[in-house]
């Protein structure tokens, strides 16, 4: 269900790709193999944005790029989303279990200011 | 496995990831170039499971891969939203937008059965 | 020094590339972060002219697509260099370092016609 | 050939690579997009030890850092090597094909200290 500002769940937003996917007789193409691909190429269009910014500057877009950077986020969203769905995977329960692994992993008291965790993990 | 109860909404997820990183004092580390790096470091992990697949056998994954597969999104999506929120840009609203736009770009008589147009954009 | 075939060695194309940077005062973009990052950008625009394909299509490019994958491929190789210049790192010298780690990692009658080893590694 | 210090050209490389896929029966599983899929799951490696390092941290990497890093850098650059071999691509010819275009695309006097150029780019 969608409110008046059109906040689709991740449920809905799967509905709407597949039905226009169905409509182009795209899902010949749309294998895991090949959305995972089209989501890293989506994600390197998103790079190309952040790449000769400093730290600061990523942090306070031009309005422009802002716009620029949010559809290419979107992208990434709507393939992620999709490959959910062909995989049949609940990406709403794995990011909340994500997190519970996350909080087990990373304990508030040693992680503290430290970014050594991230770059430990495999 | 989660119920109705836990059923996030993005903005939930992103208010989530905030304590999270506030909690641990992370928030030094989360510039937007270094979290869309982080995003694209998960992108690349996910990769890995589906590079000497066949289209057919990703679409088969078994138990085990596809839980690690389903580990590995939770990541891309977290990132993703975590991004968003330090952007201050509304994922949903992006999505509902480029959906529209693709709309605009792929008209169903003209696409069907093409992978072309997908080619096509720049 | 090329030849007349004009072949250079990494290290002629990474003395080009530091010229050319050096021409345009572009070293002060070029951190190796940001370079590691406009590397990936590449690789993501690599990505997108196979995503669609087949396997054996991929195989068989049409020309047009083959000389813009080159030109891609390319792209990817002089950001490499360069940030194997930037970083002090040998090129080749790792990468002949690594193909002897690999042929410990896959000795040729265990890894004969499988692929499990490549996704079994870290 | 190869000297003393085993400085292998890009084709010797692609020599070996083509042996050492041989003896193992690999040539099955590499197809182009298979190939390109691997190349960019290796830089998703190369960006994780990057992202959340400053620009300066980045260019002082620890020995050990930059150890991990050349192997990930050799990785990327074998994936290349044996693509542009399976796709019968000269890298070399492309590499000094594009610092050719990019020397027209950006004029010493117009792109001087500044990362514009590169931004607006498709």
């Amino acid at each position: 269900m969608t409110d008046q500002r059109d906040q689709p769940s991740l449920d809905e937003l799967a509905a709407r790709l597949a039905e226009f996917a169905r409509e182009r007789d795209w899902d010949q193409f749309h294998a895991p193999k090949n959305l995972a691909m089209a989501l890293a190429g989506e994600v390197g269009e998103l790079l190309e944005h952040f790449q000769w910014l400093s730290e600061q500057q990523s942090a306070n877009l031009p309005a422009d790029v802002k716009d620029a950077v949010a559809l290419e986020m979107a992208d990434v969203l709507l393939y992620l989303v999709r490959l959910a769905d062909k995989l049949d995977i609940d990406l709403n329960a794995a990011a909340v279990r994500k997190i519970g692994l996350n909080a087990d992993k990373y304990p508030i008291e040693k992680s503290r200011g430290s970014s050594r965790k991230y770059d430990d993990r495999a």
